[in-house]
C-alpha cells in the first residue's frame, strides 16, 4: 500500500488485502444469524470518499447479503466477482454469476442476495450517502427510521416501537 | 436479461452484454485521441440509478481513462477487473493489477489511468452525481465549468474562453 499523504490515504490497494470490518452487522440480534458469515471490506472510506460507499463483501454458504430491504433515498449497485448468488427481488429470483450486476434505485424493488451454494460469493456493493434515508424490510418486523432529533437512524418494529 | 417492470428496467444483467455507449467522449476535439479506444458500458443508468453512475470501461493499448483531472464535488472510485493499467496521480505512478482499487475524493489528487501494455484493461468506475461539479485538468488547457444560467457544465480554456 503506497500512501499519498501524511493522512495515510492510500493511492491504491489490493482490495482483498484490506482488513475485514470488525462489525458484522448493526441489525437487532434476532436478525444477525442471517448475515453471520458475511464479511465486509470497506474500500471507499479508505480513500476518504464521502458521497458513496464501496464494500468488497464475501458471503459464506448459507449467508444472505442483508435482510430483504428497500432504501427510500439511496441507490445501490452490486457487481459479482466470484460465486453464484441468488438475487431475490419482489418479482422473483435470478441466479447470478461472476460478471453479473444489478442496481436498485431508491424506492424500487426490495432485494437481497443469498448464497445457497457450497462455495463462497464475492461481490462489490456500492451505495450513496443521501441523508435521512429510511429503509423498509417488507418481510421482517423491522424498519430503519431517520430520527430528526439526532440526525441518525434507529431500528424500530413496524409498529414504531424501538428495537 | 429479465425485466422487472414495463419500463424495461432489468433485474440483473451480464455487464459485458450491455452495448457500448455510442459517445466515446465529450472532450473538445484536440483531446479525443487520448481516449480514442476507450469503450464505456453504462451500467448504473440501466437500472434507473440517479445518485451515482457505474461504468464498465475497457481501454485498448495506448488509451488513457481520461485526461489527468480532479473533481471539485464528486467522488470517484475504480476497481480493476482485467489488465494492468498504470495509475498516475500528483505523487507519481502506481502499477495496478486485477483486484486493485483506488478512490479519489473530491478535491483530492488529480488522476488518470494509462494502458501502456499490449493487452486490454477492464475496470469498473463509479462517480456520484453531486451538482455543480467543476473539473480541473492540471496538465491541459482545459476546465469543465458549471454554468449557473443553464445548470449544465461547459468546457473552457484555462483563461475562461469557451472551447
Amino acid at each position: 500500500m503506497t500512501t499519498q499523504s501524511a493522512q495515510q490515504i492510500p493511492v491504491a490497494v489490493e482490495a482483498l488485502s484490506v482488513p475485514v470490518r470488525a462489525t458484522v452487522s448493526n441489525y437487532p440480534a434476532p436478525f444477525l444469524p442471517r448475515v453471520a458469515g458475511r464479511r465486509k471490506r470497506v474500500l471507499g472510506d479508505l480513500f476518504g470518499l464521502r458521497n458513496f460507499g464501496v464494500n468488497l463483501t464475501r458471503l459464506g454458504p448459507g449467508d444472505s447479503s442483508s435482510l430483504h430491504h428497500r432504501h427510500g433515498r439511496q441507490d445501490e449497485f452490486i457487481y459479482v466477482l466470484e460465486g453464484e448468488p441468488v438475487l431475490v427481488t419482489d418479482t422473483g429470483e435470478v441466479q447470478l454469476r461472476p460478471g453479473h450486476c444489478a442496481g436498485f434505485p431508491a424506492g424500487g424493488t426490495a432485494h437481497h442476495l443469498e448464497n445457497r451454494g457450497s462455495g463462497e460469493v464475492l461481490y462489490l456493493e456500492i451505495g450513496d450517502r443521501s441523508a435521512d434515508d429510511p429503509v423498509e424490510y417488507p418481510l421482517d418486523d423491522l424498519a430503519l427510521v431517520p430520527d430528526p432529533a439526532t440526525g441518525r437512524r434507529r431500528y424500530a418494529h413496524k409498529d414504531g416501537r424501538p428495537w
